[in-house]
């Protein structure tokens, strides 16, 4: 037996690197949890903190503020950007280092451009509080800029707002977005009518949300179409650029005015995921994840754990998919795992196994769906089950009391109360668009 | 009568400016009410955000919510630079004008660093919802920064907060970052114990709260000592640098090396005072307050009023505060005027009288003071009394209900649950602190 205590790293404090620290409370073992951020972030929620329904504090709780009780376990607000294996160390951004006994990478993915970065720009993602601030902003200053605005084209394009990508993150933004047009902004304004936003979601396969049964794509599609979206199927995006998009439906290209895209397509694994595959020589897949054991551990590297969005791992002939509870069974996992390898480091692992509770995908006020197996469910059941879920995974930081009245309060009122538009907003708009002085008076 | 109703432009949706807007309701004018940001805020709950007690939602409600059953009223996203009492128009920084018939300028006030301007940097005021987050993220960043700081002097430099000015503002600051030290971040760290954060209220006078009695200014004081804050009485601060403060006690120097300054001093009112001066030739005060005649009108313009921190007008002897209250009166005074002046123009206008229904400053959970006319109120009933009324000032927009859940939550449990470190935050935290990785790893 060791007289010192071994040294687990967990590198990020998402669902993963949260639930490996929690279920290591009680390990003979000191543990650090790093993250570039001092909170951990509820990222299904996301979408609703960047269509104004939640505050970002809502979806946030502060990782000391988690794990303030469990005295085996530090937090490190830091960066890493180098692993040494070899010398089980890791670097940060600010020069320095730490070593390890047992490392859990746990860092996620982020979006992903498919080659075109510089469409980032015109077209954020949704991973980060700060992305969702942005979108936020981004599609509030439209509407404003809309009724700034008397040439009617121009007007469409700010009153034009394009969701690329039908997954999970798509469907969502595109039905607030609806909602947001045709309900939250109802007589705000007195030039526009925010209901004569045009919503459309992109989607280059057969249907949206690929993953769930046919049946439960097409009653997503059409009750976003209820909702007043639409939704393109086989179109592909084959250009971006300020104040445009190209889309390619068949061999046919359509160019479309619009000042507001958001980005709900692809995902690439986080940077560390090169830097382990540099330092160790492990495989990585196409989205820059790394082939994992069936134990969640490097190859050559049984004391390195990778889980949550950054692994890749092949399960029954199927990708373990990169969603929260994945995440969270891989942390617990490992953290039990880790338990076993303290006391006895010869123990031989039994394979990580994923067990699918099945999926679900919110579209509105009162809509959702939800398969399980091989069981569906769509509509206000679905919806409730969808709350359900969501509050009880909620439960466990300090914030469900308050999203579950801020939702009351949004469900009854069909209000959205969060709509700051914050941070750098230099007026005009748009220095393309110039809004004529004849429009902006009541009398002129 | 005039065939065409008169066009009423409101510049600023503060207190002054969305008071005179709601009570021109039944007005008939065309009204537009211009703000550079979406959102009403309510600044006396600002301190509540910086210090991570409540959202920037919490405190926010979008001006087109507010009024959107006000048919005659627009609401305008634009930022005024030039005023032109001739033309009787406005410039907007995009461009492009706007003609009145009468303009009421409620623009408010901001930080005045008496001509150290070089100074915010270092020590950030707070007025806006920017300057909010980003105090919390100072504030927040520093407990970080002296986790993984090896030097205690250094360290101590981290846990050194100074506030500057004690006034309401400073008092508040004062009382809720003692709160965050000694309650909110207990337990949260293993390196630093927070109780162990120095917290310095620095007030150049011989009190703090000065426009109270005396009695209650030391009260005050005892209260925020007994949270754990220092009171600094007839002390100036002659300088201000990175990392850095020089005070000066009776003819002594003090340097004091502290990672964050926050600035409650000082008042500056907005540029469009200038303009107004520039262009009518009144008359501004040391603040730059625009001299305002008895009825708030403009010498020789009585189709333009100034409201609000804005105003500078001389009652009984003393000048009207710039508070809310304050500008909650003007702006109705003037709603009401106007009234009578669009039916007949002729009217003679009675003097704006400031009713001082009291003042109220709060330092800590359950500890505030209250003083209203002769009367004096301290700990926990005038804490009732300032919760009350500020609540009640809150049910006007739509988030009172949320604020309350949320202080109530917060006062149970002795939490402060948005302390997110939002926004551009590179690690390390400073090119100057270096962290020794000794001192990192629980076992190197």
């Amino acid at each position: 037996m060791p007289t010192t205590q071994p040294h687990i790293v967990i590198i990020g404090g998402g669902f993963g690197g949260l639930y490996a620290a929690q279920h290591l409370k009680h390990a003979p073992a000191q543990i650090s949890l790093l993250d570039r951020r001092n909170f951990h972030l509820f990222q299904p929620l996301l979408y609703q903190v960047a269509t104004g329904g939640l505050s970002p504090a809502n979806i946030s709780a502060p990782l000391r503020a988690i794990l303030k009780t469990q005295k085996n376990t530090s937090v490190l607000l830091a960066e890493v950007v180098d692993i040494n294996p070899q010398a089980r160390t890791l670097s940060f951004r600010d020069g320095e280092s730490l070593s390890y006994d047992y490392l859990i990478v746990s860092t996620g993915a982020s979006h992903n451009y498919f080659g075109n970065a510089h469409w980032e720009k015109h077209a954020p993602g949704l991973k980060t509080i700060e992305d969702a601030t942005e979108i936020r902003r981004r599609v509030l200053l439209a509407f404003e800029a809309a009724e700034r605005e008397s040439d009617p084209i121009l007007r469409q394009a700010w009153l034009r707002f394009v969701v690329i990508g039908g997954g999970p993150t798509g469907v969502e933004l595109a039905g607030a977005l609806a909602e947001i047009a045709h309900e939250t902004l109802k007589d705000n304004f007195r030039k526009i009518n925010p209901a004569d936003a045009e919503i459309l979601l992109i989607e280059a396969g057969e249907r949206i949300l690929a993953p769930y049964a046919p049946e439960l794509s097409e009653k997503a599609r059409l009750a976003l179409e209820k909702l007043g979206a639409r939704v393109k199927l086989k179109t592909a995006v084959t250009d971006i650029q300020a104040g445009q998009i190209t889309l390619k439906y068949q061999e046919q290209s359509e160019e479309l005015k619009t000042q507001t895209i958001l980005w709900g397509a692809g995902v690439q694994a986080s940077p560390l995921g090169k830097v382990l595959a540099q330092g160790t020589g492990v495989e990585l897949d196409r989205a820059g994840r790394v082939k994992v054991e069936p134990d969640l551990s490097l190859p050559g590297h049984p004391e390195i754990f990778v889980i949550g969005d950054l692994a890749c791992l092949i399960q029954d002939g199927k990708q373990v998919p990169g969603v929260a509870p994945a995440a969270m069974q891989a942390g617990k996992y490992v953290a039990r795992l880790l338990q076993q390898k303290i006391h006895n480091p010869q123990v031989k692992s039994t394979p990580f196994h994923y067990l699918d509770k099945g999926s679900m995908a919110t579209i509105g006020r009162s809509l959702a769906v939800v398969q399980v197996g091989k069981l569906q469910f769509s509509g206000l059941l679905a919806w409730l089950m969808w709350l359900f879920i969501h509050i009880l995974y909620l439960v466990e930081f300090t914030n469900r009391l308050m999203v579950l009245m801020q939702w009351g309060w949004n469900y009854l009122s069909r209000n959205r109360s969060a709509r700051l538009i914050t941070g750098e907003t230099k007026l005009p708009f748009n220095a393309d668009v110039v809004v004529p002085v004849s429009e902006l008076s009541p009398r002129v």
